[in-house]
C-alpha cells in the first residue's frame, strides 16, 4: 500500500515541468511523495458545507503546488493556504473534464494514422493533453500554466493559477485607493492567489468561456486587507437561448446560495465590464462579475467564491457536449474567427487582468496571452446580413438581455435591459 | 475634348462611396467635373524641386477630396490645402500601383473560371481592385479609406487619408503639452491632415510595410502651432539583409535631401517607437519615425514630408517585385501568422494612433483597425528552433541593426547597436 501511494505520487510529480529538478534532489522527491500519503487517505473526501477546508491532494492536483507543502501544512487555516489549495482543485478538476472531452473525440475519431502496430495499442495524440508548465517569479511565488492547443474539441483551453507575492508598487496602490481602499501611499506587501481560464472550442457552435476566481491582501501600518474577485462569461458565436438561460442559471444558483442580491449585481457588473467601447458591443452574453468582495465575514466570501468556482462545470460542459458535434462549414468558421478578433481587441485593449499583468516587470506574458484564440481574423467592414444567425447574436451582444426573465412569449429576443 | 474630360471626371467620381449623393444632385457633379477640367491641362506637370505645390488633379485620386474644390482652389497657399493634396496623391500613387500587382499576378494566373464567355473577356476578380469608402465626420472633415483584401498579391492592404478639424478635449490639449508644446491648458480649436497605410501581403517572404504623414494645427490665444509628423517602417517575415538594406537606403536619401541628420535621428525614434516591451522586441526591422517637425520652415518641412512619403513606393515595390512569387508552404505560413499576432498586440496594445484614434468619441473604428491583418494566430510558447530562419529573424528584432553600417564582412548580423 505505501509502495503503490509513493508511486502514484511520484507518477504525478512527473507530470511536473521542473521535474528534472526534482529528479536531481532525490531526497526532496521521497519528502514531497511522503507528504502526499498523509494525505490520499482523504481522497474520498466529499465536499460537505460544513467542512469548507480543502484537502491538499497532490496526486489530484496538475503540478506541485507553488507554496512548499509543509508550509500549506503549517498554515492551514490561513486564507492563503486555503485560497491556494482550492485553486489547485479547481484547476485539475477543469482540466480533466475538457481532456475528457477530446478522450472522447479521440475514441470517436481515431484513425490507423494513431495505431503503434509493434505495441497493439492506438497512440493518443499529444494535442488532447494539457501541456504544464509550473513557473517561479523570482519576485516571489509563481504559477501553473496548463494549456492544451489544437485538440479535437478545443482549439485552445489555457486554465492557469498564480500565487504571487512581493511588494505593491506605488502606482499600483494609487490605483486601489483610487478604488476607495483606504491604503497607506506607500510601498506595500502584498499576496495574490487565484485561477483564470479561456477555452476557446474548435466547434463555432460550442462558445467561448472565461472565468477567474482570485483573492488579494495587502498589508500596511493598520494590518491586512483582504478581498475577493472573479467571474464567469461566456462568449458564444451563434446564440441559443437555451444554453444562455442554463448559463446564466447555473450562476445564479451559486449567487443565491449566499446572498440573493448578488446575482442581479454581479451580472449587471460583468455586462458593463466586457464592454467594447469603440465597437459600442460586449464580448459576449456574459455571466457574472464582481471584484472587492470582503462581506459578511472571510470564511463567507471563501465560500462565495468556492461555489462560484465549482458552478464552472456544471454551466459550460452540458453546453459542450450538446454541441461539439453540431455541423458547421466555412461560413461559420469564417464568424467565428472574426469574433474572436473582437475578443482579442478585449482583451489587449481593455481587459484590467491583462494590462495589469503585462506592466508587470518581469510578467510570464505567455501565461497572460494564453487567454488569446490560436486564430483569430480583421474584416474590413464585415457586417452580418440581414436576419442571419449572426445579426441575432450581434443584438444581443449591443443590448444585454435578462436571461431569467428570458419569456419565449416575448419572441426570441428576451427582455433587453439597456 | 471638353466632353471627354468631363465624361473622364465623371468616371472618376463614379469610384467614390457617396457617388449615389452625387448622382441624385446632378449640378453638383456637373460642377465638380467642370472644376476638374481646369487641371487637366496640368497632368503633365512633372515635380521639380522648384515647384511643390500639389495640383488639384481630381481625376487621379481615389475620390473626391474631402474639403469642397473650390474652397482648396480659394486657398492653394495655405498648408492645410498643400497637405491634403499631398496625401490624396500619395493615397492614388500607392493604390495604384498596389492594383497593379494585382492585375499582373491576375494575368498570371486568371483561369476559364474567370473568363465572361458571353462578352468574350476575362472577369478581373473584385477583390484586386481597392474598396474606396468616403465618409464624412459630423464634427468637421472626413476621410477616404481604401481597403483591398484577399487579393492574389496582398491578402490585406489599407490606405487611408483623413482631414479633420474640430476642438480638441482638454486630455489631448494636456498631452501635447506634456510633449513639451507651449499651448494654453484648455480646449482648442485644431486642424489635422494625414495618410496612413498599412499593407500585408499574402506571400509570407514579402514584408509588411505601414507609412504615415501628417500635418496638425493647433490655434490658441497666441496664434497657430504646427507641425508634421510620420515614418515608414517594414515588418519582414524573413530577413533577407539585402532588401533591409535598399528599404534604409531610400528613407535615408529621402532624409538626406533635406537634413543630414535626420536619417539617424529618426532611424532610432523608429526603433525605439515600435517597440512591444512585454516581448522584449521590436514589431519590425525599423525605418524612420518622427513627430513635432517644425523647423527650418513650414515649407521646408513639408517638401521633407514629401520626399519621404514619395519615397515609399521605391523602397517597397521592387521588394514586392521580386519576392512575391517566392516559394513557401504551410511552415512558412504559419509563422508569417504568430508573427501578424505580433503586429496585432503593438498596434492594439502600444500604438499611439490607434489608442487616441479608438478612443476619440465617433471614431470611425474601421478605419483604424484596418491595420490589422486579415489573419493571425497566437500559439503558446511558440520558439523558433535553433539556427533557423525565424531565430535570424527574432535575433534583429531584439537587437536592432545599423542597416546602413551592414558589412558583410563582420559576418551575417550587421552591426549591432543595442
Amino acid at each position: 500500500m505505501w509502495y503503490k501511494v509513493i508511486t502514484r505520487s511520484l507518477k504525478t510529480l512527473s507530470y511536473v515541468g521542473s521535474y528534472k529538478k526534482i529528479r536531481d534532489r532525490p531526497h526532496r522527491l521521497f519528502y514531497a511523495a511522503v507528504l502526499g500519503t498523509g494525505y490520499v487517505a482523504y481522497s474520498q473526501y466529499k465536499k460537505s458545507k460544513v467542512e469548507m477546508k480543502e484537502i491538499i491532494q497532490l496526486h489530484n492536483y496538475m503540478a506541485e503546488p507553488i507554496t512548499p507543502v509543509d508550509q500549506l501544512e503549517r498554515n492551514r487555516d490561513d486564507m492563503k493556504t486555503q485560497m491556494e489549495l482550492l485553486i489547485m482543485r479547481i484547476q485539475a478538476e477543469f482540466c480533466k473534464a475538457l481532456e475528457k472531452e477530446e478522450d472522447a473525440a479521440w475514441e470517436d475519431e481515431k484513425t490507423a494514422d494513431e495505431y503503434d502496430f509493434e505495441n497493439d495499442v492506438f497512440l493518443m495524440s499529444p494535442e488532447a493533453k494539457f501541456k504544464v508548465d509550473r513557473w517561479m517569479r523570482k519576485e516571489g511565488g509563481g504559477g501553473i500554466s496548463c494549456v492544451l492547443q489544437d485538440g479535437r474539441v478545443f482549439e485552445k483551453a489555457g486554465v492557469n493559477i498564480s500565487v504571487v507575492s512581493g511588494t505593491l508598487p506605488p502606482a499600483a496602490v494609487q490605483q486601489m485607493r483610487s478604488r476607495g481602499k483606504n491604503l497607506q501611499n506607500s510601498e506595500l506587501p502584498f499576496f495574490a492567489a487565484g485561477v483564470s481560464a479561456v477555452i476557446h472550442p474548435r466547434n463555432p457552435m460550442v462558445p467561448t468561456i472565461h472565468f477567474n476566481y482570485r483573492y488579494f491582501e495587502v498589508r500596511d501600518k493598520d494590518g491586512v486587507q483582504w478581498w475577493f474577485g472573479g467571474g464567469t462569461d461566456l462568449t458564444p458565436y451563434y446564440l441559443n437561448e437555451e444554453d444562455a438561460v442554463h448559463f446564466h442559471q447555473t450562476l445564479k444558483q451559486a449567487c443565491d446560495d449566499h446572498d440573493k442580491t448578488y446575482y442581479e449585481k454581479f451580472k449587471k457588473w460583468c455586462d458593463d465590464y466586457f464592454y467594447i467601447p469603440h465597437r459600442g458591443e460586449r464580448r459576449g452574453i456574459g455571466g457574472i462579475f464582481f471584484d472587492d468582495v470582503d462581506t459578511p465575514s472571510q470564511d463567507a466570501a471563501f465560500k462565495f467564491v468556492t461555489s462560484c468556482a465549482e458552478a464552472v462545470i456544471p454551466s459550460y460542459l452540458p453546453i459542450v457536449k450538446k454541441h461539439k458535434e453540431d455541423a458547421y462549414g466555412y461560413h461559420e468558421r469564417q464568424w467565428q474567427l472574426l469574433r474572436r478578433g473582437r475578443y482579442v481587441e478585449f482583451n489587449l485593449m481593455y481587459d484590467r487582468g491583462t494590462k495589469f499583468g503585462l506592466h508587470t516587470p518581469q510578467a510570464r506574458y505567455e501565461s497572460i496571452l494564453m487567454s488569446l484564440p490560436l486564430n483569430a481574423k480583421w474584416e474590413y467592414m464585415h457586417e452580418p446580413s440581414q436576419n442571419s444567425a449572426e445579426e441575432k447574436l450581434m443584438k444581443v451582444l449591443k443590448e444585454p438581455v435578462e436571461w431569467l426573465n428570458f419569456n419565449k412569449s416575448e419572441g426570441r429576443e428576451g427582455r433587453s435591459t439597456a
